[in-house]
């Protein structure tokens, strides 16, 4: 099969920093390519009913340790940055944007701005912290600007996110293959698994 | 190091049981032996303000799906029991019953339990069943009703379950190493590298 592996995630989300800096690779690797899908998660929680991991008794003391955890296991280098969570709709529409132009720039994109929030701590809620890392990237920072604030980039990732919720997304990363769910970095293995056999 | 790994857990959880069915070949691997504590994770649930699994909207449908793909995945018979979940108050008493009298008994009394409910279906919550159970295991089965009735084996198992509520448990299987929480039988992995490599 060669339909794409779809990859939903806030940039907010820990493990999604995680499983995205080792999809696109894992992917490759079958001869897969990944649709990066970034979406607001506080949709999914509000449909689950439930908050961010982080501000549960126990399991959130737990979480920032299995955070960097998971990050050596990895292999990947992570920081906890120092405001969390980030709202990250300037983001995220700045994705779709792209996406549309270049959808190899609006990957690279993706990379700087997960690389820039769960390596460096910059402040990924700021859109002039988005317009930075985008400049970095040779994007024109006031057509970036100006198009995430269009009706039709609010609406294009509204419409995203309750995409992702339809299709059961309550947490992130949210990974499907061949229409199976894989919710988790620590899915990634059983995904490979997935990807080796044609399902198991 | 020698120190054991204290593997806590609820009869009643199916990532409990599949991490049941791997974890002692695992810490045998690297010269360690294991701690079984069943405890109650409603205590801990109660703690961590959270509710079981299966009853989160979005999450429950998926939790469904993962339980079966996850016991596949890590090759452990599995099939999710008519009644669930189950109050297993019976079973983790007479375990700490048993378990001051013959650990090894305890050990397989356990691994009894855990199959019962999550292969063949039995209703562990059942003192009868659990009975039964432990009757196959050659254990007196009036002994067995007598002892957890008894106020000391009460206060015990509650004294096991505030324990692992005090150490940070939050959700089962939750296993400690040299220190160390994991949360899941999915950290297995993460286990593994940390008694390879003595921490990581």
């Amino acid at each position: 099969m060669t339909e794409a592996i779809e990859f939903y995630f806030d940039f907010s989300s820990p493990y999604s920093y995680l499983a995205s800096e080792l999809i696109d690779a894992l992917a490759a690797k079958y001869g897969r390519r990944v649709k990066w899908r970034p979406m607001m998660l506080g949709a999914a929680f509000q449909k689950a009913g439930t908050v961010p991991l982080v501000q549960v008794p126990l399991k959130g003391d737990y979480s920032l340790r299995d955070f960097d955890r998971s990050a050596r296991f990895l292999g990947v280098p992570f920081k906890f940055p120092a405001k969390f969570p980030a709202v990250t709709l300037a983001a995220a529409r700045a994705y779709y944007w792209l996406h549309d132009r270049d959808c190899m720039q609006a990957r690279a994109f993706a990379h700087a701005v997960f690389r820039a929030y769960w390596q460096d701590g910059r402040d990924i809620a700021e859109l002039a912290v988005v317009r930075d890392i985008a400049a970095g990237l040779g994007i024109d920072r006031d057509a970036l600007a100006e198009a995430v604030a269009t009706p039709e980039i609010k609406q294009r990732l509204k419409a995203e996110s309750d995409a992702a919720v339809a299709r059961g997304m309550f947490g992130a990363p949210y990974i499907i293959v061949d229409g199976e769910p894989f919710w988790g970095a620590d899915r990634l293995p059983q995904i490979e698994k997935w990807l080796a056999t044609g399902g198991f």
